[in-house]
């Protein structure tokens, strides 16, 4: 490691096999002492063939694991330089803290933050010149000091910024989902708003936690990786698109944010509003509809919380150009009977075709019914009539088959899409009345059948809520394409309490 | 990868050539999303040779760069599993968090957090059971919540709960500088206690951002790197030891923690005093004195801050049975004339030999007066007088030497340490009153000349604040061991503004 001019020192990269989404570099604790720099820190790389250069953070080794005048450098960092292969010479110069550091540290210390120093920071977590740690400390800072809505405001615009966005002619809509259960309104929603001559090019989520994500559950039906090209071409052809949002660099900077805030489960309400209303944004949306659902086991937890909540998006799509209205639904009982891609995909067609019509079937055409009338479709009180008309009518299913075809599939019927290969049910083991479905535990089952990787695992319940049981009476069955899975899922269950009964006489005297 | 009970999956590992004081393992994003596994979540693996266990968080690698059914292992948990080399097959099994995260949420929702609670928290960041991230959430949350008194006594115990001990028999004494600048009081401080029968077991740190640590000027006259037995052996016999404290793992949580708050500079109070007053209580002291200097380039930068920081300091103290007063000194200006290890240990024998009494030699005096009055060494009001005996004496000198032979150094002279081979002196360019010194720019220079790598490189100043120079007056030497570091120091010397002067006449009126 020789030093030029005190600054610029030479090191032996040693590649790292790894491609992790940041730029980090490790060092040798002697050469980091030696250059004076401190885990976190930041160093610029130049690969001297070509020229190209790379900041990353620097954290260290110990133990001469990595020997002195080695770097050892993540793929990430490599792609960055242009290395292909092997151990070439790096040159590397210690650089500053970006000037993003002070506006972490000034929320830190609560005081406001303007829009140049929100974009700082979200620019600065987009390009990976802020750390994790960094990013850690920010959206720690914003959960507990929050951001008024002039903030939120201004993060949102920053987060559009930082992204791609999609622009394609006539009245764009989009509808949003905080923190539902199952459910997949928005595949019902889609095509019966499609029909009506309204743009809605909707970008869903693939599961975390759940059995399924939208994205998953239209994937059953169609290719949903489609570029942000493809994603305007279906949409002006037949009105709608279900796109999966993780292929399309929408708001990247939001995505390394979740990342950080999902492990200490934050979601601070100014953040969560720029998350939604960015995304929205992006798609060029011009009319949203926001679904609250409420109950103790979503995210939020009261009525009080979503009115509060629903004000704030209503007035930061305002100030960015977006009529927001917000409906609060019920969000204490699963929204369909479906857990698993396949078997909610299967149940959203028996819908779209006419052969049942449940909660999920209601709540979509309500949503739907917002829409048209904030869109200016439908007269004021008259959306959900025209939206029902729409499913009924047939025009919502042959829409999705359109935008089933769009978007590569091949339409099917409900009763085509096949079942996994094993299956178990399980029964009631009393009579009485179901008072509480244990969705937490019905999630954990489906995914230990192998949801959502398998598709077709998952679970279906044959009853609701409030429902009187016999005993004996099936009340759902799992489905997993792998024996093992079926049998360690079905023990699982077995362990825990899926459903609460409550007799109709609660005591007898005697 | 194979499931087996739905619980356990088969990974080839992929060794990383990193040992980066934590546990972490980098999956292949697929793999992650079939195990219901986020980024930061954690995983137990188990190596089926030898069954040893690790519990490590996971990072995600995309894009095919690890391969499915491949996981990425630093050597940190390598070495945890036992596991040399090879790549061999290992059991992965996810793990949930740990319960100290809702501790964590505990202090961001700005609630009172127990002793067990601080415990768990130190203890999982101890263990590396916390990730990086969450460990950033709780510093940000203690730096913007705050941690009461009764919380710092909490994290104070914690810490002394989660490292070693040093327990040796009569009176155990200590000082700690906070944030001060250069300027080496301990080894002066040391030497003149532990002449009186008192103990003092010295840890002290090597340079971070500074040209010299007291580790490092201490290992110029003797070796640092010591055992807790030996520091324990060699302060019983000779009363004193100057060691790294880096060596020994006093209080591993703490350094786990300082390492998260530097690279956003967060020092929170609460803090501070817990990781000092824990240090302290490890070596098992019973007086201490804390030095605060205080000054716009030092760490505490109003008096009143200062005399609050020193209330609390005596009352956590108190709590934890620990006589502590706290000394408020002059951080304006540099305490001694040296930057870089040699040179400062040079000026501390100088000032031993009786033959320099300086800014540096009057604190150093004072510091030990206070406590010999502390620990009834002295009558009140005698310590300053007792101690400046001590060093006129020559006891000081010869104590001195003692610790150096006890650690294994052999004593010298001041005249003795040799020089670097190169150096450049610089001359005032006019006449006047210096007014300010830029420390930082002079730290930078002694950096770059090769401090704290290089122990003979530095600065050694000529003048002292408030002095009258005339034009061409030698100001300060840079010294080096290499040429090409000389010139880089000295060019960018040249960039900067290293003295303030003040004419006498500031302005003439004609």
């Amino acid at each position: 490691m020789k030093s030029k001019d005190g600054y610029v020192f030479r090191f032996t990269m040693r590649p790292l096999p790894i491609k992790a989404g940041k730029m980090v570099c490790h060092l040798n604790e002697a050469d980091a002492k030696e250059m004076g720099i401190q885990p976190f820190e930041r160093i610029e790389l130049t690969y001297p063939r070509n020229k190209k250069k790379a900041v990353s953070v620097v954290d260290l080794s110990y133990d001469s694991v990595l020997k002195r005048h080695e770097i050892g450098v993540l793929m990430d960092v490599q792609e960055k330089l242009g290395i292909r292969d092997g151990s070439p010479l790096v040159e590397v110069r210690p650089v500053g803290r970006p000037e993003s550091i002070d506006f972490v540290k000034k929320k830190m210390n609560n005081q406001k933050l303007s829009l140049e120093e929100i974009k700082s920071i979200v620019e600065d977590i987009s390009s990976n010149h802020l750390s994790e740690i960094e990013t850690a400390a920010f959206v720690s800072a914003v959960y507990i000091n929050g951001l008024d809505l002039d903030e939120s405001t201004h993060m949102t615009k920053a987060l559009i910024g930082s992204g791609k966005k999609l622009s394609i002619p006539g009245k764009i809509v989009d509808k949003h989902s905080i923190g539902g259960l199952n459910g997949r309104a928005t595949m019902i929603v889609v095509p019966i708003v499609a029909s009506t001559g309204l743009k809605i090019p909707k970008t869903s989520s693939r599961s975390i936690t759940s059995a399924a994500g939208t994205a998953d559950a239209m994937e059953v039906l169609a290719p949903v990786n489609l570029s942000l090209a493809k994603i305007r071409e279906i949409t002006q052809k037949t009105g709608g698109v279900i796109a999966w949002g993780g292929a399309v660099d929408l708001a990247p900077a939001d995505d390394k944010i979740i990342k950080i805030e999902y492990p200490l489960s934050l979601d601070p309400e100014g953040q969560v509003i720029a998350s939604v209303m960015a995304k929205k944004a992006s798609v060029g949306a011009q009319y949203v509809v926001i679904d609250l659902p409420v109950g103790p086991d979503v995210k939020v937890k009261t009525q009080e919380k979503a009115e509060s909540l629903a004000r704030k998006f209503i007035e930061v799509g305002k100030r960015i150009g977006i009529r927001v209205e917000a409906v609060i639904t019920n969000g204490m009982e699963p929204s369909g009977p479906a857990f698993g891609a396949a078997l909610e995909a299967q149940h959203v067609l028996k819908i779209l075709e006419g052969k049942v019509y449940d909660n999920l079937a209601q709540k979509a055409v309500e949503l739907s019914g917002v829409l048209l009338e904030l869109a200016g479709k439908s007269p004021k009180g008259k959306g959900t009539d025209m939206a029902l008309h729409i499913l009924q009518s047939g025009k919502a299913l042959s829409k999705m088959k359109e935008i089933i075809r769009a978007q590569g599939g091949k339409p099917v019927s409900a009763h085509q899409i096949p079942f996994a290969k094993f299956r178990k049910e399980v029964r009631s083991m009393q009579s009485g009345e179901l008072s509480n479905l244990n969705v937490k535990a019905l999630t954990t089952i489906a995914r230990m059948a192998g949801a959502p990787i398998d598709p077709y695992a998952g679970i279906l319940l044959h009853v609701e809520e409030g429902q009187k049981l016999r005993k004996e009476q099936p009340v759902f069955t799992i489905y997993s394409g792998s024996r093992q899975r079926l049998d360690a899922a079905y023990d699982y269950m077995k362990t825990q309490t899926i459903i609460e009964m409550e007799k109709i006489i609660l005591e007898k005297l005697e």
